[in-house]
Order: structure tokens, then C-alpha cells, then sequence
């Protein structure tokens, strides 16, 4: 956490999701070409500038479940970001923010913020980390390749060696997409910013067909952990593509072999 | 649908989702204790009294992505129902429905509204409906019995042999819940009724432990297909019980054996 924009955000994620009052209830912000898929910006990091502005209006410290809905476009450039806390409560604050351009609200986010440190229950795990191979051993996505996507600038991906087949025309045959994420210049992960590790990897459908873009219609986040520095292991897969609408199912892992985020979203292929 | 309320809706669940314009962009609405788990409303009824006014006010059809945020507790009683559509497009709208008991909102609803029978694009699907014994073979769920929650003689509800084996003590020990489910009155579900279907079973953890009230915290239904006449097909998981959090993943299935939708929902198991 930063102090004051003078002293500046040392880090891209940070200084991306930067938020600054604008009366009450209201924040400005930039939206920066620096993450987009294509020319639309990534919809986990527009979710990652509403997290910031909620994270400024609630007294606990992580966003347990996080929906996102993508109503319309949002362009790079200045956003308003319009607060509503439903409610703040002991355990759990319900909160509401809206990123707006031109007057319209493109993009709604809620979210339950609670302290994961705090939370006290039974455990009974029986998901199982994923199985694949290690960073090292896995195929680093290209950010200086044409079509290759802005936002992989930022982060430092690796696709499992089937996952990466789409890209040459080897396409697997199943809709899956797993491999290694964390942001390229060494911020560490935490728990609002695992939204962008949950919307960044390619679509899952990219091992079935060819489609230019795939667009999030909802997502939802639910951080189970705050995550141990150092690479997120990623699945993806969808079971369910009907009629261009699909879900897509993740599971992120930490590096000390914690589940940190389950997350689903409801997205469309474009022919 | 009806058209006048001095008609009446001919069944329980339309009665009781019943919402009567009170403004622009106001409806009001009365939540009966029908539909109550011990003494709190359903929160898949709840988000279906939204839903109901959601749908009076978009132009599409079909809920494909409804979100619920459960703030506070809604008490049984006249509730206001208060709508804000933020985006009406040609394919998809973006709408949300606050419901509000003394000032506060209680649950926020968000939904991408659109029509299923339009929707055109590639399918695949690899999912496999569940498995596993018919209605008739399974242990229907005796509303008469003490315990058993009121919503229970709304719903005709059957569950397999092994889920329903908590109810005499003999806990599978398997998170899982599985079963068959229909209105009891002979109402066939639709896209604007299969919210209920996936928040109205006995929670999967009860396979696990003993627990008296499991709460959502947020609740995300897509619905991916118009349902058949009958019996709904219900499966639901939790593989990640963690300090007390638990995701519970439904899958939906029709009598004509299509997905109809997928459930997911952050809830928390109180000792």
C-alpha cells in the first residue's frame, strides 16, 4: 500500500488501479491501455479498479466473493468509480462499485470484504491441486509476438505445454487452459488482485476453435486465501459451451500449495 | 404470466413472487414465510422476487446470469423492490433489483437478461448429466416431519438414498447433495424459477457435520437452457471447506436431459 501518488506506486498493478477521491462515494481513475486484450481492456483489471475504490470504503481487508458484470465497453482513459456500501457489518461489508464513462455504468462490481485471517470454521479439503508441469518446464507466453495480447507485458504467463497448442494450430480438443502466472515486474500476488490472474489467461475455447474474442459477460471471484508470494498455478475449463455461451471454471493455487481464488465466469465466443 | 393480481396467479411460487409497480422504477412486493428455512426467507426466493421485477423491466426473456449478494436479513413482510436497468442492448441487458426492508438494502440482485431461443453459436459440451437413481427410487423429503423446513411443502424435493441419509444421522461423508426437485402445486419451472431450484436443498455440508444454518453470502445461477416440463435434475459439491467457507457447485438438469443451469455459491457453516 502507498501512502501518497507522489510517492508513486511502485509497482504497474498499483499504479493501473490507482484511485483518488472525488467527493464522497465517488473516485476517479485512469484506465490504462497497458492491460487490454486486443483493444478492449481486460475485464479483471477493470474489476481490480473497482476492488481498489471498495477497498478504501470498508474496515476489512479482503474481498471474499467479487462479481463482476460487464454491461458495456469500457475505453482506456479517465473512469468514475461510484461507491454504495450496502452494508458494513462485524464479519462482513456488502459493497458496490460502478465504473462509469460518459454517464453510463460499463461495468458493476459487488463484493462481500471480510479478513480471511479472522475467519474461524471447519476445514475439509478434498480438491486437489492441479497437475502439471512446472514454470520451468512450461511454454512462456510472448508479449513481443503480433497478436499476442498488451496485458501479457505485464504479467509473466507459462500454458502447459498442451494448453499452449492453440497458438502454433495444435489445438488439445478440450477446453481447458492451465498453466503459471505472476505480474512481470515482482509484484507479489495478494488477495485483490487475484481477479486479474482469474480473467488473464486465453480462453479456454482457444483449444477447440478459432475465435477472435470472448467476451465476459459475468464473473465471480471467491478468494478462499491470501496468497504465499510467488507463482499462481491456474486451471481453467469449460463443460459447457451451448450456443456460443459458455462458463469458464478456475481453480488458483498458490506456491506454498494453497487453494487461493475459485472463480467462474459466463462468457460468449464471437464468431 | 397474469395479468391483473385481482385474476391471481394460479400457483404458490407466482403468488409469493408477485410485485406491483410502486413508482418509476419501484415495485413492492411481500415475502411470505412459505419459503422459509427455519425462520429465514429462501435466498433463491428472495432473488426470485427480484428477478420478477426485473423481468418487468427489460425487453428480453431469460435471466442468463443472476447474481445475488445477501447483505442482511429480509424478514417476512411487504419489501420494497427497487430496479435500476444499467444497460438495455440489442442482445444482452444489465439490470439490477435491490430489495429493501426499513431503508436498508437487505439482497442485491444483478442480472443479465437476454433470450435463450436467439442465442446461436457453436456447442460442445463434455459435462455428463448425473447419475443416479429416479424420483421414485429416492427418499422424498416429509415436510410433516418437525425440522424440516417450511419451503419443503412448496417443493415436491427427492433426495438420493445417500444424501438423504444425514437426516437419520447417517452422514455420507461426502459434501455432496443430489436429488430430484419440482413445485409441489404442479407449477413447471422456467428460466425465472430454476434460482429456487438451486438454493433449496439441504446444504452439502450436512454430509459432513452438524450444522444449523448454513448462509449465503453471494449466489451466481446461470442459466443456460429453457427447462422441459417435470423433474429437475439436481447434483451439488463442496470441495473446499476452508475456516468455516464453503463453495457449493449445483448443476441443473431438465426432464428431457439438458443442462438448464449452473449453481455456484460462497456460503459459511455457523457452529
Amino acid at each position: 500500500m502507498v501512502d501518497a501518488k507522489d510517492a508513486g506506486p511502485r509497482f504497474e498493478f498499483d499504479r493501473d488501479t490507482w484511485v483518488e477521491a472525488d467527493g464522497e462515494d465517488r473516485f476517479r481513475a485512469e484506465v490504462s491501455p497497458g492491460w487490454n486484450i486486443g483493444s478492449n481492456p481486460n475485464g479483471g483489471y477493470l474489476a481490480s479498479i473497482a476492488l481498489a475504490a471498495l477497498a478504501r470504503s470498508v474496515p476489512h481487508h479482503d474481498p471474499l466473493a467479487v462479481t463482476a458484470h460487464y454491461a458495456s465497453r469500457v475505453s482506456p482513459g479517465p473512469v468514475g468509480v461510484v461507491v454504495d456500501v450496502l452494508r458494513t457489518g462485524r464479519g462482513l461489508s456488502t459493497v458496490v462499485a460502478r465504473l462509469v464513462q460518459e454517464g453510463d455504468v460499463r461495468v458493476q462490481v459487488t463484493a462481500a470484504f471480510g479478513d480471511l485471517s479472522a475467519r474461524e470454521g471447519p476445514t475439509v479439503v478434498t480438491g486437489e491441486r492441479p497437475s502439471f508441469p512446472p514454470p520451468e518446464a512450461c511454454v512462456p507466453v510472448d508479449p513481443s509476438i503480433p497478436g499476442v495480447p498488451e496485458i501479457m507485458r505485464r504479467l509473466d504467463m507459462r500454458l502447459t505445454p498442451e494448453s499452449a497448442g492453440f497458438a502454433i494450430g495444435h489445438r488439445s480438443g478440450v477446453a481447458a487452459m492451465e498453466g503459471w502466472v505472476r505480474f512481470a515486474d515482482g509484484r507479489e500476488p495478494d488477495t485483490g488482485s487475484l481477479v486479474v490472474a482469474a480473467d488473464a489467461f486465453p480462453p479456454t475455447v482457444l483449444n477447440l476453435m478459432e475465435t477472435p474474442w470472448v467476451p465476459t459477460i459475468e464473473l465471480t471471484v471467491h478468494v478462499r486465501a491470501r496468497p504465499a508470494p510467488g507463482w499462481l498455478q491456474c486451471a481453467f475449463r469449460t463443460r459447457y459451451l451451448i450456443d456460443g455461451d459458455l462458463e469458464e471454471d478456475g481453480e488458483l493455487w498458490d506456491s506454498s500449495g494453497r487453494l487461493v481464488a475459485l472463480s467462474r465466469q459466463l462468457a460468449r465466443v464471437r464468431a
